[in-house]
């Protein structure tokens, strides 16, 4: 912690499988950070313990480096009740935390304020506030990993809607009569393109293929390939990675122009591990995109790979805190 | 006109067969309205003729009433460049006033501030101001008529976006491989479920059954079949009826879970010349959009069809110069 005696943010990103923690200044700067896994301690309360001694950790070194703490923001996994507090009923991440009342209780304990929200949304925000979203009054964002996300930013406000949905292109159908999803709809954009999917969809292929380069590649067990095996096989030509990864870009590209069509954001910043496949993932999706929405909507929005770090989730929670106690006039 | 001496708004709706006017109290009340075909005097230079008779006349009317006017709002099909007050370039509707530069025309010609919109948006407005979506902070629109258009209200801002393209949900993809449309891309919402396209795809149907009941109602001629005779043809059971009004209702169904899941407003208005098809399409669109929607976002969104009456465009364009003007107090 080198110079400013200003105040700072204590950020947390509470992941389903790395908890990291941070103390950011007003400007976007991580001065300090830390990662251990969700479940250091083991899973039940003592998720709820790791966090907490994050805090306490982080809290103790922004009182030893003499800067006061303006107060916390957190991102977490699913739909979170912002004004409340609380972590959806629904999240499937961390169990353990459902309905948990998280905000409360880390007021209580810290006496500092704290703003819950959506991860996806909290990273949006860090983009816009600090990455390439910067003077920009729409931009939207897309994550894809383990699921797929989303953030809008528009008229210069988050949209998190009547109950804090907004941005989840994950679930959008984008085949009417396409499979089954988890969530109860079908032919949903997460079905084509999330890191697992991609995975299934690919294992299928291959098991119909079982002298496909991709087995090969998977030591002959079509049941160990993964995404990332998918995106080298692609690359190395092996036509069932070819197929699964146009496939998923076609998807991701028709998510995007739906994006484009319906909220003609300037930019579009992708992000999550999927996307860390390269150049030519990202080419393809924007071909797709350009061709499924209006030209005239399309032509002027950028699509960008987002430059996340492993502290983007701290940075994301530092702006979730500024943005929403109106600390704009400091950034 | 019979009471109050207060301020009026002139409201235009210049549709592609129909030019309407009136005079609208900042109560979305309107006092007087006139209709006439938007080519009454032919086509060309006509156009702008006709508009230009309405505004005088109606300029008239309020001059004659003793009621000033605090300015003229008007909505436009297509894309509208707001800012400059110049209609699309690709508007096809009115190929005459591509490009025309109406709000600069017509503020030289009356000495009145100008609002020029897209008329779907002029229609949201009107009704988040004056009608269903009243004290709403998120709210969308999707009109099913001759096309398909979409409006949006969040965090209590009309969502134009970059360029106008806001609420477009007309042409967001639903099938990744879909038919082609003749906007660039393939698998459009519209495709499956404007007007003309229920009427195409009935027409192909009823070919290769010559024998239906569409057929017979249609005097023998499938090319005789449009959009309400599918409909009369769907409610009667006619199978072919029944086919192409059941996909139409699950295409829309895709497009509001989009909206619900992306923008997740209070309240989504369904409203255009389709919707007037009854409350069976009606249910089964909001049958379709709670299967495909995320079961969270869904579950406190309603789902409503407008009470659009001839006037509503009229009254829109009000809402429209209202909003943009900053006249939010009155109402």
């Amino acid at each position: 912690m080198t110079s400013g005696n200003g105040g700072l943010i204590l950020g947390v990103d509470l992941g389903g499988t790395t908890l990291a923690g941070g103390l950011v200044d007003p400007a976007g700067t991580v001065l300090r950070a830390h990662s251990v896994p969700t479940d250091r301690l083991g899973r039940g309360d003592a998720v709820l313990q790791n966090l907490l001694e994050m805090v306490d950790q982080l809290q103790g070194e922004a009182r030893a480096a003499g800067r006061p703490l303006l107060g916390i923001g957190i991102g977490a996994p699913g739909v979170i009740e912002v004004e409340a507090g609380t972590i959806g009923k629904d999240m499937y991440q961390i169990p353990e935390l459902r309905s948990f009342p998280l905000g409360r209780v880390l007021e209580e304990r810290t006496h500092l304020p704290v703003v819950l929200d959506n991860d996806v949304n909290a990273l949006t925000l860090g983009e816009w506030m600090f990455g390439q979203g910067r003077g920009l009054r729409h931009m939207g964002m897309v994550t894809v990993g383990t699921s797929i996300g989303g953030g809008l930013i528009l008229n210069g406000a988050l949209v998190r809607g009547a109950q804090g949905y907004g941005g989840e292109i994950g679930h959008i159908p984008i085949e009417l009569d396409g499979p089954d999803c988890f969530c109860g709809s079908r032919g949903c954009l997460k079905l084509y393109a999330s890191g697992p999917d991609i995975a299934r969809r690919a294992q299928e292929l291959a098991r119909q293929s079982p002298g496909s380069k991709l087995v090969a590649m998977a030591g002959g067990d079509p049941g160990r390939i993964d995404a990332p095996l998918v995106f080298t096989a692609a690359a190395a030509g092996d036509p069932v990675g070819v197929s699964v990864v146009a496939r998923a870009a076609q998807a991701l590209g028709a998510g995007v122009a739906t994006m484009i069509n319906l909220c003609n954001p300037e930019l579009i910043v992708l992000g999550g591990g999927v996307l860390e496949a390269g150049d030519p993932l990202l080419d393809a999706v924007r071909r797709w995109a350009r061709l499924y929405a209006l030209e005239g909507a399309a032509e002027r929005t950028r699509i960008v790979r987002s430059g996340l770090t492993k502290e983007s989730g701290v940075v994301g929670a530092g702006a979730l805190f500024l943005y929403e106690r109106g600390y704009r006039h400091l950034f």
